[in-house]
């Protein structure tokens, strides 16, 4: 159950990962997942309005199937999406292309674009390589094919738990993307969550909903939401061991999954665009978890406490001003504001009963400016007027930050 | 009723300006307006939850004193803010200080801050300059007030309009600070609006409240909102001439007093942070004015539309991916997005019936780069859903923001 250094990955799951020419530089930019057996495939999608080309198609698929799928095709540095029935033609026509390759019915492969909007798809030369993926699919691709899935990331991003339950050995392998937009119904990242256990679809459908609402909607970069995100979950139950909830084994293969989830969700938030610190903000003691939420989504999105923790300014008056200004009525005199370092163990009281914490200004200000020198630690507000609360994850605001969404596109 | 170039201030109001010494560098950073005779006074302030110590007294005071007031004391540099008791105390003392030296009563004097929160003001020192303060009062002052309440701010916020009614003359002078932290419910921003009219209070406090709607509260810089945000109006009727609502002249004078409120508006907009362009978001064709408003505050506050604005990249599947994150339900097939540039005369489709606009990758996108490289283009999102529309003006987000914000304590 421990976090296993060594990924062997789920048995019946074949990767790859090529250059398809869609980013510059050669780079890897198209991967793919390839189950040998049916899968029962699930997924969540964007809640954007707009919605990419893959989104349409995949989530139709996934109906017209009833949720069972054989591949997962993936490209990066073009989004797909925008461009209206040319998006979808593009979109299938590549996917034909994979579909006489692998031998599969279109609906048995799921799509996913993760990149600029609006520009089509080099379709011809995407479709030049596929049969040369195909040939690259192999058990051990999953690093390739992680590679192949990023955008403005800076570190692949894989999670893999494997735990016995009786007797049999079952393993869920997650690799994700994203490192902007991330905020807040799954802004462009994508997931995949694979496993070997043989789960219900109608079952694993319900813990991936569950775990990503635990996971990756916690997490907050920039505020922006995307048009592609979306989060697949397989189980091709090629390990042989059957679950399903109540059951014996459930719930050490649920928190497993979760735990997977969770990992890839702070590697995201981890790998915020030009981020250089990345920490909690948690809201307790309010009336409603959505008053909580809303609160602690104020506070992770304002470029002003994000940039005060650049700068590792404990100023902690924008961490007020923000919550107060997030929209939610609350007694602002039954505050109290704390940080807590990574650590867990220092609790210093910054703000309480309508002013700033008795000896604060004198020496609490020097601890204050330590605890933001380090990734991990927590912003704790409690506005004691309840018994709800929210955490997200994010990540502080830099020059990076604004150079690489500048200069995205060129 | 045209811009007038020269200033000649409102009859009755004297100025000053001087250096207290809570910025650094000897900066002027206490400023006074006095007038003469009781004036009409009203004041709109921050729908932030924390409220600054000079806004709760403020408040206070214009009930008291029914709304009439003498003077007017500003500092920047210090908020007053997350001190509790001692906030007030100190707010106090230095309003005492400069009841005794001008011969007024406690609540014939309004106090606003503006600056860093949490940090006790230096009330000593404050104290200490009034006396000098004081004897600087003159009509021409007005210039060194408005430099004396600047904080991150590059330049003073000056407005004025001179009308004539009925053979007399009605000045409306406007002064404001503000550059950053500037949405949604007058995030510190610091306006006062000062006329020679003869207004009574019910009345200027509705034209105030209008006109901020319509002015202050239709900018933003970053989303973040302020503790310390206030607007006060004050009408002394030294010119002579009493204006009432439905009678002659009250609409010249509402105009001017709106356009006064809409040019400091701009000069706040157009001085962000940091902010190499400033630009308009309107929504139109929505279902609902608040659902208008909700996706035109996205656009405007989404990092990565800043971003690629800064970068002069029309990369327009931000501006949708953020319209499409709102929160609000539309229908993205009829959505129609277009650029207008500053001049009011081309209209560039970039977006419509589901995909990109014909022409748009070939030649559009070309006009697109013109079209954001100077300030004041207006980015158009028609729903085609509705009736309902809202405007707002905003800039782009550079490293330079991160910069400013990240050092500002230190």
């Amino acid at each position: 159950m421990s976090r296993n250094k060594k990924i062997s990955p789920p048995l019946g799951f074949l990767f790859a990962g090529i250059s398809a020419g869609i980013k510059k530089n050669q780079e890897k930019d198209l991967g793919l997942i390839h189950s040998l057996k049916p899968a029962n495939a699930v997924g969540v999608f964007t809640q954007n309005r707009f919605l990419a080309s893959p989104v349409i198609i995949s989530r139709e698929r996934l109906k017209k199937s009833r949720s069972r799928a054989r591949a997962i095709l993936v490209n990066s540095g073009n989004a797909n999406c925008g461009l209206g029935e040319r998006g979808i033609k593009d979109a299938l026509q590549i996917s034909r292309r994979l579909e006489k390759e692998l031998g599969l019915k279109a609906e048995q492969i799921l799509l996913a674009s993760t990149g600029v909007i609006g520009e089509p798809l080099p379709v011809k030369r995407i479709c030049q390589v596929i049969p040369k993926l195909k040939d690259l699919l192999r058990e051990n691709g999953f690093r390739d094919f992680a590679q192949a899935i990023l955008t403005t990331d800076t570190r692949k991003k894989i999670a893999f738990r494997q735990i016995q339950i009786q007797n049999s050995q079952i393993r869920i392998l997650g690799i994700a993307k994203g490192a902007g937009m991330i905020q807040p119904e799954l802004a462009t990242m994508l997931g995949f969550i694979l496993t070997d256990a043989q789960v219900l679809a109608q079952d694993l459908k319900k813990l991936l909903k569950e775990k990503v609402q635990e996971s990756f909607n916690r997490i907050t970069v920039d505020g922006d939401t995307s048009t592609n995100d979306t989060v697949f979950a397989l189980a091709n139950g090629a390990g042989g061991l059957k679950l399903k909830p109540e059951e014996k084994g459930w719930q050490e293969f649920a928190r497993a999954f979760g735990e997977v989830c969770w990992e890839l969700a702070e590697m995201i938030a981890q790998d915020g665009e030009g981020a250089s610190r990345w920490f909690y903000v948690l809201v307790k003691g309010a009336g409603s978890k959505r008053d909580a939420e809303k609160i602690a989504r104020k506070i992770a999105n304002s470029p002003l406490v994000k940039t005060a923790i650049y700068a590792r300014d404990p100023n902690w008056g924008r961490i007020l001003a923000s919550a107060g200004g997030a929209g939610v009525k609350f007694d602002s005199k039954k505050v109290q504001l704390y940080l807590e370092a990574g650590s867990g163990k220092a609790k210093l009281i910054v703000f309480e009963d309508g002013a700033v914490a008795k000896n604060y200004l004198s020496v609490g200000e020097k601890k204050a400016k330590k605890i933001l020198s380090q990734s991990g630690f927590k912003i704790v507000l409690d506005l004691n007027q309840g018994g709800e609360s929210f955490e997200i994850l994010t990540c502080d605001l830099t020059e990076k930050y604004v150079k690489i969404n500048a200069e995205y596109r060129s």
